[in-house]
């Protein structure tokens, strides 16, 4: 929760001692320090215009509306506009009662592989929240494709990606990769090979410092 | 996971007291039992074609590109579609070591609160996870991620990329650029350099090829 920015945590009968417990977590102790405890439901979403249950919805006759969270999301930010939205999750064990539910306008489900649809309490509550929290946060497109995404110093200029090239068909021929004797065909090869490499200005410049050393080192003991 | 249609666990050097403990959990046995242990990050993610780290990115310099959850997601399904995606998630304590990083082609981030960032392991695990699943879910249930094997024209394997680097680190070892002596934070660059090539399957064959020449000429002469 904390996490994900909500900070009004209403808790109805806690098991204290676990409750208590779960005030050490990492970062989230104003938040737990804060929440309220309530005797009952009806009292806890006393003040909600708006009351949605969690459920794996397997193995129970629903009597609500059933909405998958990424459809949830958008009518539950809706509502919080003009009044407070209570989300409602039961214990880690049994879920929500049948008496719980049946304060719910209507009720929510986190899309669940069917043969393993229970989900553990904390990691539903983080993966509703994260939905709710989602369009504040997702722009309409990915940006430009990572493995496209180089060093901000920009693109290589040609005439540097062309000493890298002379400097490994230098190394490359000292090696015995290459025979002594020019290779037009395997030359143009392996220049087109360096131009898909992409290269930086700045990896250019550092790939000529090693090939450099390569190069030097292999000539000198020849 | 295993909620949310992912079954194939990788764990590094698991703490074995804590993993054999977390066998216990409902409903994902079977994934628990079929999860891989491997010894490093290198071999865990070998036959993967991209690599992404995960990370809170408070106090730490980073050195690859930070894409928030909403705008990574397609990036990875596209992915998917023609080979294998590792999601690398740090330990509870620490996360990802730079180490660790280095092995990834760019990392991401889910959008929490500036004061309070960095998330619990599970709970990051299922928001990422349900993220991914999510543009499938407008119907009712998950769909199994595309498990299929790597296009051969398409990028390279992070084992080829990594048999690459050490070929180069030997390189650079056995000509003078590199000392003897292990520089890891050099090392680690050079790792995340590779990494941006953005080799092609055969591209990165071809330079395995030369590689394995120039060190070989490099070493027989010392």
């Amino acid at each position: 929760m904390s996490n994900l920015g909500f900070v009004h945590l209403r808790v109805v009968n806690p098991y204290e001692a676990s409750f208590r417990e779960a005030r050490s977590a990492v970062g989230a102790a104003p938040l737990l320090k804060r929440a309220e405890e309530f005797k009952s439901v009806a009292e806890a979403i006393a003040d909600c215009s708006l009351v949605i249950g969690t459920t794996a919805a397997h193995n129970r006759e629903l009597h609500q509306p059933l909405i998958s969270l990424p459809k949830a999301a958008p009518l539950i930010r809706r509502r919080l506009r003009s009044g407070r939205v209570a989300l409602l999750f039961g214990s880690e064990k049994r879920g929500l009662s049948n008496s719980d539910l049946s304060y719910c306008h209507w009720l929510l489900r986190i899309p669940t592989r069917e043969e393993h649809g229970s989900m553990n309490l904390g990691q539903a509550v983080a993966v509703c929240l994260y939905e709710l929290a989602r369009a504040a946060n997702s722009g309409k497109h990915a940006k430009m494709p990572p493995d496209r995404q180089k060093d901000p110093d920009g693109p290589a200029s040609a005439g540097k990606l062309d000493r890298v090239t002379e400097l490994l068909l230098e190394s490359l021929r000292a090696s015995g990769y290459l025979g002594q004797r020019p290779a037009p065909a395997k030359e143009e090869k392996i220049r087109r090979m360096v131009r898909r490499l992409d290269l930086s200005a700045d990896d250019a410049e550092t790939l000529l410092g090693m090939l450099r050393q390569i190069a030097w080192k292999l000539q000198i003991q020849d």
